[in-house]
C-alpha cells in the first residue's frame, strides 16, 4: 500500500512500436519528458511514474490499432482520462503507453425522448450538462471533480447525487469498448434494460481500464427537475446529523443530495471558499421535484433536522446561490489541502451500511483528534460513504507512516462493520490489499477474468490486483 | 431456435457419484422418473428434458459438497428455482444433476435500519413480502411468477415496479456463490455502494447459473409508501398509451407501475378474471408516496391521459381492490392460456427505446392480426419492454413454426431499433442465436469469462451460448 519510487521506468519502447505509434497518431504521440510527467502523475500522494509515450486518439479505430500494436510489441496501454483518480488508477508502474481519451470528446447524440445520450469517453461531465441545458435534461452523476465520462465509468464514480440518481453503475446503458484482443465491441442495445446474456456493461464499470479501453459511453439522463432547493443546516453534534439523514430516508424523502461536512473541514472550506458558516457538523441540502412536492420535502427534513439538534436552513434557492453553495462542497479537497501550505493529499474513503455510519464516524475521529496531522472529514452521507484527507508534508515521511496507520485502522473499521474499503475511489494501487481482506477468494474470480480476458496483462496492469 | 426433442438424456449417474450424493443428501436426492419430469419440465413451450437426478440442498455447504462431486465426476449441474423461467433457462440439455433451491428458503436476517435483507437462494418473493409486512419495508421486484428470489438473481428478473425500483441489477447488494472449482464466495459487502473491484455481483446478475450457484442474497429493500393508488384507464388507441406514459416520465412523474395490455389481453383477462373491463388498450398505473405527493401525480397523469384519448380512471384505492386488479395482471399469462383449451404458450419478450415503443407495438400487432393463432401483447410500458404470448396447438407443428416465424420479425424490428431480443426472460434455449445478433462479438467474451470460470462446462451447461 505504499506508493512506489519516483521515475521507476521500463525500457524505451521498441522501434517497430514507436514506428507504427508515429504512423498512426502523427503529432499526436508525444515522447517528451513534461508530457510524460503530467501523465504519470497522480492527483494524491502517488510517487510520478513516467509513460515511455502518450498518444490522444481521435477515434475508436485509432484506438484498436494502438492496441494492437502494442500486443504485438508486448507494451502496456494506460487508459488515461482528466487524471483526477486519487488511488493512483492510472500509474504507469510498468512504462509502456498512456492512453489520453481528452480530445475524444465529441457528444455524439442525444435522444431527448429517450432520456439517454451518447458520448465519446473524454467528455467532461460538466461540458456534457453544458451541452444538454436546453434540452431540459441532465446528467445526474458527480463526484466533484470534472472528470471525464469515461474515467467515472471506468472507476465506477459516484457522488454527490448517488443517494437519488445511482452511481454509474445505474447510469451507463452500454459501452463502446476496445478489447485486449483488438476488438471494439459494444456491450449492450440502448434498451432501458436487458437480460441478454452476462452483463459485460457493469464488467466493465469499475475495472479501471484493466479488461477494457472504453471509447464511448450511453447514458441515462434525468429531466431537469421543476423546482430545485438547496440548504446549510449546521448541528451540534455528529450523531443528529446523521439521524435526520437515516430518518429522512425511511420516510421516503428522495434526497437529491445530502454531504456531511465535520468541523474541520467546514474550517477549511471557510478560510479557502471565503465563507462563514459556522464551524461544527454541517448538512448540504437539495431538494428536487415539482414545486408543491419540494416544499413537503423541506417542511419534513427541516422538522427532522428541528429534533435532532439542527439550527435553521441557510437556503440557496437561486441558481448563482446554489452554484456557490456546491462550489464550496466541490472544492472541499482544495481547502483541505488549504490547511496546510505545501502538503499534499492522501484521500480516502469508505462506505459502511448507513446504521454503522454515525459510529464509524465518530470513531474515526477520536483517532484523527490524536493525530498529528490534519484530516477532514466530508461525505455522501445518504450513501453510507465518507472520506478523509490526510494532509502531508512530502518532506516528512512519519506523517505518511502516521496517514498509513490512520487508514488502516479507518478501514479496518469499515470492514467490521460490513462496509467497503473504498465507496468511490477505486481500487487502483491504493487498497489492493483491502481488496483481499474485503472479498477474500472472490478476488480469484477476479484474477480469473483477468486472466482470461487480458492474458499477457498488458492493461493497466498491476492495478486492483497483481497477478 | 427450436425446441429439443423429448426425453433426450445423458447416461445414468456414475456409481461414485451416486454414492456421495447419497451420503451429503440421503433422501432428499430423488431418482424417480415423476421428480426428474417435474424438474425437465418448462413453464412454455420447451419439450421436457430429464436430469438424471434431483437434489434438495438445506445450506451452501451442501451445494458447495455437491459442486466437488460432480466436476470429480464430469457431470453438469442445473440450478433450479421456482421453474417459472419461459426460455428453457433450467433444462437439463446435457442431463446431470438439478439442483432444487427450493428448500433453502430461511430469511437469514433483515436490517431495517439500513433497508436490506439476506435470504437464501430459495426464498420466494412473496414470502420475503409477507414476512417484511411489519417491518414497513417491502421488496418492489415483481416478474409476476411468485419465483425464488435465487432464481429472480440468475435471471436478471424486472417486471410491473422496475420503472420506479429498478431490475434486479439494482436490487442486489450482494451475492453468496458458490464457484465451479467448488468455493464458497461473498460478491461485495453489504455497503450501499463501492468502487473495490470487478462487479462479480452483476457478473453473476443474469448470468443464469452459468457461472456460479448463487445460494444467498443480499437485498435493497424500501419503505412502504404512506400512500398507494392504482387504476385502470382505457384508451381509444396504443399510441395514445403510450404518449400517455412517455409525457408522464418526460414531467418526472415517478410512476410506481405502469402496465399496457392490448385488446386481446384485455379479452382474455376478462374472461380469465371474470371482470367487465373495456376490451381496448389499457394501462394498468400505481402511483407511491406521501398522501399529497400521490394526488398530485393522479391530477398530472389524468390529466394526459384525457389529452391523449383516455377514459376517466378506475380506482382500486382499497389493499383489497388493489390486489384484484394486481392479480388480474398477474394472470395474465394463464389468461392467454385460457383463450384456447389444452394449448401452451410461447411467451417472448423484447425491449426497445421507449420513443420507439408505440410504433414496435403497432407493427406487430398488425402482424399479429393477420397470423392464424392468438398473440395477446402486455408490457412494462415504461421500461419499453412488452411481451407477447403466442398460444399453441402443440399438436399443430405448423403453429410452432408460425409462432417461429413471428418472433423471429418481431426481434428483428427490436433489434432495428436498439432494443434488445430479450427486456427480463433472459437467454435461455430460446434466444442464443438472437444475442449474437444483438451483440456481434461480445458474446465471444462472455465465453472466454464461461471457459475462465467453468473450464469444463458443468454449470448449466448449453444456456445463454454454446461454447
Amino acid at each position: 500500500m505504499s506508493a512506489l519510487p519516483t521515475g521507476l521506468v521500463s525500457a524505451p519502447l521498441p522501434p517497430v512500436l514507436l514506428a507504427e505509434l508515429r504512423a498512426i497518431f502523427g503529432d499526436r504521440l508525444h515522447l517528451g519528458e513534461a508530457m510524460r510527467a503530467q501523465h504519470g502523475a497522480s492527483e494524491a500522494h502517488f510517487a510520478t511514474v513516467l509513460p515511455d509515450a502518450v498518444v490522444f486518439p481521435h477515434s475508436t479505430e485509432e484506438v484498436a490499432a494502438l492496441v494492437r500494436a502494442c500486443i504485438a510489441a508486448d507494451t502496456p496501454i494506460i487508459p488515461y482520462g482528466a487524471g483526477t483518480s486519487i488511488e493512483g488508477n492510472t500509474t504507469p508502474t510498468r512504462g509502456g503507453v498512456t492512453i489520453d481519451l481528452s480530445e475524444m470528446n465529441a457528444i455524439v447524440s442525444v435522444n431527448a425522448e429517450d432520456f439517454d445520450c451518447t458520448v465519446q469517453a473524454g467528455v467532461r461531465r460538466e461540458q456534457l450538462n453544458e451541452y444538454l441545458r436546453d434540452s431540459g435534461l441532465f446528467f445526474p452523476i458527480d463526484p466533484g471533480a470534472n472528470a471525464t465520462i469515461g474515467g467515472m465509468a471506468a472507476t465506477r464514480a459516484s457522488g454527490t447525487n448517488a443517494v437519488r440518481y445511482g452511481t454509474m453503475r445505474e447510469a451507463v446503458l452500454s459501452l463502446r469498448v476496445v478489447t485486449p484482443d483488438g476488438r471494439d465491441i459494444r456491450t449492450s442495445r440502448r434498451a432501458r434494460k436487458s437480460a441478454a446474456g452476462d452483463d459485460l456493461t457493469r464488467l466493465m464499470i469499475g475495472s479501471e481500464g484493466t479488461l477494457g479501453i472504453i471509447t464511448e459511453v450511453t447514458l441515462r439522463l434525468h429531466g431537469i427537475p421543476e423546482s430545485i432547493m438547496a440548504a446549510v443546516c449546521s448541528f451540534e453534534t455528529m450523531a443528529g446529523a446523521v439521524d435526520t439523514v437515516v430518518q429522512s430516508i425511511q420516510l421516503g424523502i428522495p434526497l437529491a443530495r445530502v454531504e456531511i461536512l465535520d468541523d474541520v473541514q467546514m474550517k477549511a472550506v471557510n478560510a479557502w471558499s471565503n465563507l462563514d458558516y459556522p464551524e461544527q457538523t454541517t448538512l448540504f441540502f437539495e431538494f428536487h421535484g415539482s414545486e408543491r412536492y419540494v416544499q413537503e420535502q423541506v417542511e419534513t427534513v427541516s422538522a427532522l433536522a428541528s429534533e435532532n439538534g439542527g439550527g435553521a436552513f441557510q437556503w440557496a434557492v437561486l441558481p448563482e446561490e446554489r452554484a456557490k453553495l456546491w462550489k464550496a462542497r466541490h472544492e472541499a479537497y482544495y481547502a483541505a489541502l488549504g490547511l496546510r501550505k505545501g502538503c499534499v493529499g492522501w484521500p480516502t474513503d469508505v462506505c459502511v451500511p448507513i446504521s454503522r455510519l454515525a459510529e464509524c464516524i465518530l470513531e474515526t475521529k477520536k483517532d484523527l483528534e490524536g493525530a498529528s496531522i490534519p484530516g477532514p472529514i466530508l461525505g455522501h452521507v445518504g450513501d453510507g460513504n465518507f472520506h478523509v484527507v490526510f494532509v502531508l508534508d512530502p518532506n516528512r515521511p512519519e506523517e505518511a507512516r502516521e496517514a498509513e496507520a490512520l487508514n488502516r485502522r479507518l478501514v479496518r473499521r469499515a470492514l467490521d462493520m460490513d462496509g467497503t474499503c473504498t465507496g468511490e475511489h477505486g481500487i487502483g494501487l491504493g487498497k489492493q490489499d483491502w481488496l483481499v481482506e474485503e472479498l477474500g477468494e472472490a478476488v480469484d474470480m477476479m484474477r480469473m477474468i483477468k486472466r482470461a480476458i487480458d492474458p499477457r496483462d498488458l492493461f493497466n496492469p498491476g492495478k486492483i490486483f497483481s497477478l
